[in-house]
């Protein structure tokens, strides 16, 4: 039972709520967010420190008509709660329920839907334009992240902005945390603008100031001049003002007063602004504030005592592979550092970092510029591990053709989150690395199929048989090796591995999906019926023997990939079998042509028909006929 | 006959010249690039402005120790003269010699290639890391254009360079002008600054000072006093500043000896520093200029008069075409807008802008930004045109992807200069488009055969029935149609053309290339051999009636297209033959799974086997077999 949070089923009904009521109901919203977290896992900490920014802003403004545009969208809880989702809101992230990220198909309000960084000044910018050019008179705002702000698609974008004729309003939220620590320059800057005097002299004068209700005929000329007053003891902060945004703060963006009467009176005033809050991650749990890295998702947990309730599962993730793998090449070969674009937990870049964190770059969430950056480690004779989560490796496609496959530079490219990623839905699915790379010359493309062989991909792709190469694992468990006492083993480039040997039905697979493969190669195994199956490994170079030996023994072959099916694995085999001529049917299982939403992995695995039930029926079918 | 220039056999030989014979040498270079590039054509402008830059860079630093990182790389003319490539320079962008960007397998002096903008700071940053860690000494010095420092990746490596331990310069050679004129919030404030009074100020007190030596025995402290007496009065330039980098400048980058003494200077500094330097495009050659956008890259000229020597073509180019009919059509729906990155001219967009100039956005060289906004645009109800050269949407891959295709928003993608480009070269292909885009969801993929489909493809991508579309075509000239005459008709979503009856053999074109197709096929049919030939026009959705029509006369069917075939239509049609059993041999035309080098259009085609001769003969062994 929530006293006031229970009346509110539409921004509306904030509006007649006191300012008293509603520091009660922000409270409310984070007492609920923290119950819900607590047994449906979402990400916790970062719409803990925005609950006052979405009740400010609803109080405020006036959506839908007004454009709210949440950047990456998980500090948007509190505002899904608002926006008539609070019911909803206890199945986040479950499928056919809301998705972790605002999506404009499931709510008017939410204005743009987003799952990757730095959208946020882009897309509202395109829509105050849109508006203004059809004379609507909306107000556009775009919440955006400290961490987010560093990606250059940001800057791109307030550099438009800034230059074009258009209200919109950035609010800046600063919580010097990404979802590590946040890096790079401007986050330097923004810490030392909000530690300089200028912050308390602009709180206490210019508010008394602004209290004065001075700001109702607001002209521009005045706006000008009182910008000047106010940022009379911040130079530092031009880097804004240089974009053509005016720039205001910063204030505390978790006291609700101060950001109530900050937006009302940002309201009237033309032209680009940006309002830079100071927020505290988690916001309202101490936990949360304590370790805010850990608690940016931080699973499920027990809300009285701050307890992680760890899933115990017998084996380790690949990441910890990858982690504990890089590091231990590292110790070997000095040549080899690491490059995370802001994910240097997710990755397990942590690991290698603790042991020898000079050898380890963090570069924010940039990941052009971590491609590109690695490239230039390439050419002056380093070895670098570049870690990129698979989907927002596509903000880097051009820069692994341009800058490393074109000039034949040696970087190892370790895709994590290959594949379907259950909870986080629609805009985080890795399925379009293996099409969208396999058509790039001077790469190899590998996945491993357990961690033994991440570990030895790892290993072989430092070696100089291998060109760039693109290893590719999913969020997930491995199968339970014992692969830390497991030594090394070159793959030669390009292998297959043969697990079964069979005829008249083939299964070619690559990555961990190949294990529910093997079970069901088993399975026909005891019936009598063989069949071939290969762990093929490597996407490019693709292995042209294990491939013939499939068309001289099957009639049919079955595809089996973590991935959209078009162009991928099933893309290449089928070129192989219809340049060769062969008469033979290839079946693909893997991710279909349409965009798949939130939910378990398991059942995103059984809607893609990739489960291994499936996968048996299937191919018993091709036997039987 | 060039006095001074004809002894520069590398950058060691003019570390001898005095600086007067510099200034000479520098008006010998001139002269030679002019000369040059009025029969052999290339980017004249750029380059024409960065003379005194590359003289002097060279001057003061050791290259090839030293790092010398060219962006974007057409303002590097004078650089590959210098550094023993004079002669070759006569065949510039020619096929076998001289690639018309920087390119590291060309010459040791090239640090790291680029066609495409901003990768410099990125790329320095790493070179800089990694020498510094292997206990190298060496400079790492970007130069970058303002035009290629509004891209998002610039503002990445920035931020980066500027949190991370390096010594590199990042000279911004600021010429107002991109390739168009530079638009965007930075670009004022770069004219802010350097009509400031900050600027002659700091030209006489702090040259004069800087002149006694006092830089000798720098100290960090020394230099953070300077720095704040040169930067008193320019407190805008704080950008930087912001982002970590010590600013220095503006001064006059075609001034030799400004330049030489600068950089002199500078290289004894400490820290990531930029030196914002002031050129003329196209300097020292009048009508280059007057007139910079034109004169980028000017084609054929009389070096004399400054006369540009228009090849006489009959057909218009699809630019042309474009331009024109995205203008009527957005005479006619006033939803219509478009969106260019800094490709005004290039696309044609400015016949559009002539007419009506609010609906024209050019955002700057923004890949990302100018998609995203596309996207917010069509969220508030617009129909944006969005046109992109094929290459540069590399860049934006993922805005494709994650904020039109997954939220279904409808933007129109004319993807210019798509398939093999000629004479730029390897970094321009527009090769990857169709594979990286067959498998996104929710995307409509054409290419128009002829100037009258192409016009149909734009109008009808309009109508509701299609989604978000991508719109290829190469630089090139149509066929001949008067299709300013032709109206406008609708072209069914995904359906194919079809262009001759036949059997055994069919041939699947889309684009242009399936002009030659026709031509061969009519060479073909003289002999009673029938061809089935479609014009796919779409590769998504792909006409699976014109495709089973193909499966059920043909015994081969030859895909052909301008693009690489590995996942292109190539890869469609054997996913379908493969998927449905059919015993079909399928042949591919189009770019194979490697780079392809600068050269003719005409040798690019040869060598990828797509010319007529070559279609012909392997057709024929089809019939003869």
């Amino acid at each position: 039972m929530y006293q006031l949070l229970d009346g509110i089923n539409s921004p509306y009904d904030i509006k007649s709520l006191s300012e008293a009521e509603l520091v009660d109901l922000c409270q409310e919203i984070r007492d609920y967010i923290i119950e819900c977290c607590s047994h449906n896992p979402g990400h916790l900490g970062s719409s803990l420190g925005a609950v006052e920014i979405a009740v400010a802003v609803h109080r405020v403004f006036d959506a839908p008509k007004d454009k709210i545009v949440w950047d990456v969208g998980h500090q948007a809880y509190a505002h899904k709660i608002l926006t008539g989702r609070r019911e909803d809101f206890l199945h986040n992230r479950e499928r056919g329920s809301l998705s972790g990220f605002p999506k404009r198909s499931e709510s008017e309000y939410d204005a743009f839907g987003a799952g990757h960084a730095s959208t946020s000044i882009s897309a509202a910018l395109g829509m105050a334009v849109a508006d203004r050019m059809q004379g609507c008179s909306a107000h556009h705002i775009a919440i955006i992240g400290d961490g987010a702000m560093t990606g250059g698609l940001a800057f791109e974008g307030l550099n438009n902005a800034g230059s074009i004729d258009n209200d919109m309003l950035v609010i800046l939220n600063d919580n010097r945390i990404s979802i590590d620590m946040a890096t790079g320059a401007l986050h330097k800057h923004l810490i030392k603008v909000t530690t300089s005097h200028g912050y308390n002299r602009f709180k206490k004068n210019v508010w008394e100031l602004l209290g004065e209700g001075r700001f109702r005929d607001f002209t521009s000329a005045l706006v000008s001049t009182v910008k000047k007053f106010i940022l009379h003891d911040s130079s530092d902060v031009s880097m804004f003002d240089a974009l053509g945004f005016r720039y205001f703060g910063p204030i505390d963006g978790n006291n609700l007063h101060e950001m109530i009467s900050t937006l009302d009176r940002l309201k009237a005033i033309p032209g680009p602004k940006l309002l830079h809050v100071v927020t505290t991650k988690g916001k309202g749990y101490k936990p949360a504030e304590d370790n805010p890295s850990v608690w940016h998702a931080p699973g499920s947990f027990d809300p009285e005592t701050g307890r992680l309730l760890k899933s115990s599962q017998g084996a380790d993730r690949y990441q910890v592979v990858f982690g504990e793998t890089v590091t231990e090449l590292a110790r070997r070969d000095n040549r080899i550092v690491s490059v995370t674009p802001a994910m240097l937990r997710g990755s397990s870049l942590n690991i290698m970092q603790k042991e020898m964190p000079e050898r380890v770059f963090d570069v924010g969430i940039a990941e052009g510029h971590a491609v590109t950056f690695s490239a230039g480690l390439a050419a002056s004779g380093m070895l670098p591990v570049c870690n990129i989560y698979s989907t927002f490796m596509q903000r880097a496609y051009d820069n692994v053709i341009h800058d490393v496959a074109l000039q034949k530079l040696k970087v190892i490219f370790c895709l994590d989150r290959a594949g379907l990623v259950g909870e986080d839905g629609a805009t985080h699915q890795g399925v379009f690395d293996l099409p969208a790379f396999r058509s790039v010359p001077n790469l190899a493309i590998a996945s491993p199929c357990n961690e033994i062989e991440l570990r030895n991909l790892l290993y072989s792709a430092a070696s100089d048989e291998y060109p760039a190469t693109i290893i590719r694992y999913p969020r997930a468990c491995g199968v339970g090796m014992d692969w830390r006492n497991a030594g090394f083993e070159r793959i030669p480039l390009g292998k297959a591995r043969l697990l079964h040997e069979g005829s008249r039905v083939a299964i070619l697979s690559i990555g961990p999906v190949g294990n529910r493969c093997a079970e069901a190669v088993e399975e026909f195994g005891k019936k009598g019926r063989e069949i071939l199956h290969y762990d093929m490994r490597f996407l490019k170079p693709f292995d042209m023997e294990a491939m013939e030996d499939a068309c001289r023994k099957a009639e049919v072959i079955v595809t089996v990939e973590d991935g959209a099916v078009k162009g991928g694995l099933f893309g290449e085999v089928c070129e192989y079998v219809a340049s060769h001529a062969y008469n033979i049917k290839v079946v693909p299982f893997g991710v279909p042509d349409k965009f798949i939403e939130q939910g378990s992995l398991t059942q995103q695995y059984a809607d893609c028909g990739m489960d291994l039930k499936n996968i048996v029926e299937k191919v018993a079918d091709f036997f039987d006929n």
